[in-house]
């Protein structure tokens, strides 16, 4: 018998999008490693645990994986909706966000990590302003992510030029190098907010430091065409000129472009990220994902931040995905129910270059959560990974376990108090000059 | 000091989509009705309540009318998906359905209650068989239905032909005439499994007993297709043809048609019902939302059933409906938060012309629902309607009355035994040769 850690019992268990579930399933956790993931009594037969989890009822499905978003919005979340993008943006959000402090962005970044661990997320990718309170708080409850300083041709509230901001991103990576959960990214905003140039210098520190690249991509019409005007090609093929385009480069959006682009994306080996609910809130229209799985292109699922979604809920994410695509090319073979899931676990972990999250299995990194399936609304079940995708909800989430640590035990968090956090958060408020 | 049964008090009220939410606001009841609503300070000056429900950060809006559903057919949640429709309806439904029972009806129904009233709905809208067992669940649970015996030109598995269907139509509107949550409607099941004779018969009997009839109407192109071939017109102009289109004619779906077909909708006062999540997951296209808007047509909105949903979940449907549209037609200003919100009360009450439904002011009845709003993912909140629709999930809803009784109290049903409920679901799906 070896000792574990963790011997966490399901009712069912999900190793793997496409794997079939295992009734009466459970998860062995030494350190922050997966030890084995089978059928209890197998387990029960090899391991002895320090802890036992016993759950029932409970689903155990790979932690979720949030490829995009801008956590510390969550301080704007709902402060204005369905009005078109210049509106909302240059009246409402960036006078809001030229107020915003490193101690602002901490907390709205602490509530977003919240939020995110009550819909079963493990991993998330940020892209925002004052980065280093971001991994701070990050390390602190303890959730794995991947965060980039926005890079800018004009000034942002947190620096005055895109060449600070790539700067700051070098000492990011110094400050947090080797950080088991942490890892620093290159996070050019636009191809239509950065030059040629401030493109060139993130590609060139990316490649100095081995780090992924994450980028807005061609979100809207508008871009497309813009960019055509500007430098005469699509900014798919300009960020090709540029020699951006390889698997180090996470594209966010990608929604208004041609079959040459799909092409070229593919060619490259560049990760998409889909982001349904964000593009279609902000009208920027549906992106080809289907076509992008057929060409072979790595999708994962992000949420965008709650400024603009106006949540960070990856399961309502998931079922929008897996039904958007369907409903829109009347084709109900498309996106498939596992296929949304892989979205949020093994493809997001493949974009990041992390085969080690994402599914549970042997050797896999302990970042799961659990479904509580004792409820009205989740049964019958006769398809589990139908029933995470197309039912559950993030309410649902019971526990949510990252590295091996457990954030959230029956539905109480462990590294966060929330209510001192939605106290200080009145402050905030009143600091942003905003009034909730 | 006026004596009432009960005063709720809450953080926020909406007492009406389109009106400004009140802080602090309160719900005086007295009986079935709303007897104020408005700021707590006047409502505590007026009345002296037998119970008051303090909610400290409860948001109180109108109860949700979910106009479209087959509360059974929870028994076949996720059974099969992403399938072509001919394939799902043929090779899985049709069979589990010939199955049926008035008992598996039965328990289904409450099933689908259960999560409804989760759900912060108060009252639905059923087609389905065996209506009289559904009618028995609906009086019990204690919420409000509309209710409608499928009738087509085929056997059911509950009558032999469509005049039984009619009969038994006939029956149920005697039986449970004068009920007051209980309304037993005409429902033939669409125009192309409804004969023009059957369809004239459906159009005698609701005349009759000035009762509405619910249709499925221009679900898919097939279906449009189909018509034009057999009838040389839209099934929309068909109906038209044999008298059907009026204001007690509640349309449910409405993908596929011209704008021919909208004008003659808006010219008729036809009431269409939106089902954006069952569109979408079938396949079926997005309906012309904002067209009908535009053309004055009102519009409820329905989860249709579990089966292809796959959930009864009215909150996740006003977050598609609000987001869908805008994206499909890239304009970020069409269906705004207060439009969802809307086709899920006031327009929905207007559908079912019961305009004394869907807000929460004096006179109007007392069905309500209460948001937990005491949350990471609900905080801040700038703007109640928009967090309703775009943030809030079913699990937050924390309490629900129906005409003057709780039949959810901090989350525990007090009509619905769940576990009891959940238990007997194990031997329904052995009994329906089904495996979950």
């Amino acid at each position: 018998m070896k000792p574990v850690d963790f011997l966490i019992c399901g009712e069912i268990l999900i190793t793997h999008p496409n794997d079939v579930p295992i009734p009466m399933g459970a998860v062995a956790v030494k350190g922050d490693t997966v030890v084995a993931a089978g059928p209890l009594p197998e387990l029960a037969k090899s391991f002895v645990a320090e802890r036992t989890i016993k759950r029932p009822f409970g689903l155990i499905l790979p932690g979720l994986i949030n490829s995009h978003t801008h956590a510390a919005m969550t301080l704007f979340r709902g402060l204005a909706d369905d009005l078109p993008l210049k509106t909302w943006l240059e009246g409402h959000i960036f006078p809001a966000e030229s107020r915003l402090t490193q101690k602002l962005v901490a907390l709205g970044t602490e509530l977003a990590c919240a939020e995110m661990i009550r819909c079963g997320t493990t991993s998330f990718v940020d892209m925002y302003l004052f980065e280093d309170a971001v991994a701070s708080v990050v390390d602190r409850v303890g959730l794995r992510a991947w965060l980039g300083e926005g890079v800018f041709d004009f000034p942002s509230p947190a620096f005055s030029s895109g060449e600070l901001a790539i700067k700051e991103t070098e000492r990011l990576m110094d400050k947090w190098k080797g950080h088991s959960r942490i890892t620093i990214t290159v996070d050019p905003h636009t191809p239509y907010t950065c030059g040629a140039e401030l493109l060139r210098q993130s590609q060139r520190l990316a490649e100095a430091r081995d780090a992924l690249i994450i980028i807005h991509l061609a979100e809207t019409e508008w871009e497309n065409l813009e960019m055509r005007r500007l430098c005469g090609v699509s900014p798919i093929r300009h960020l090709d000129r540029l020699g951006l385009l390889g698997d180090r480069l996470i594209a966010i959006h990608c929604v208004s472009l041609s079959e040459d682009d799909i092409s070229l994306l593919a060619k490259r080996d560049v990760r998409v990220v889909h982001c349904p609910e964000s593009n279609l809130k902000l009208a920027s229209g549906v992106a080809p994902v289907p076509e992008f799985l057929e060409a072979g292109i790595t999708v994962a699922l992000g949420t965008d931040g709650a400024a603009s979604n106006n949540d960070l809920d990856l399961m309502s994410e998931m079922d929008t995905a897996a039904k958007l695509h369907k409903g829109v090319k009347r084709n109900p073979t498309l996106i498939s129910a596992s296929d949304a899931l892989s979205m949020a676990t093994v493809w997001g972990a493949k974009a990041l270059h992390r085969e080690d999250l994402g599914c549970l299995r042997e050797g896999y990194r302990a970042d799961l959560a659990v479904v509580d399936m004792n409820q009205v609304h989740l049964r019958p079940c006769y398809n589990p990974v139908s029933h995470l995708v197309y039912v559950a909800r993030s309410g649902d989430i019971q526990d949510v376990m990252v590295a091996g640590h457990m954030l959230m035990e029956e539905r109480s968090l462990t590294t966060i108090d929330e209510q001192r956090l939605l106290k200080d958060l009145s402050g905030a408020v009143r600091e942003l000059g905003l009034k909730a």
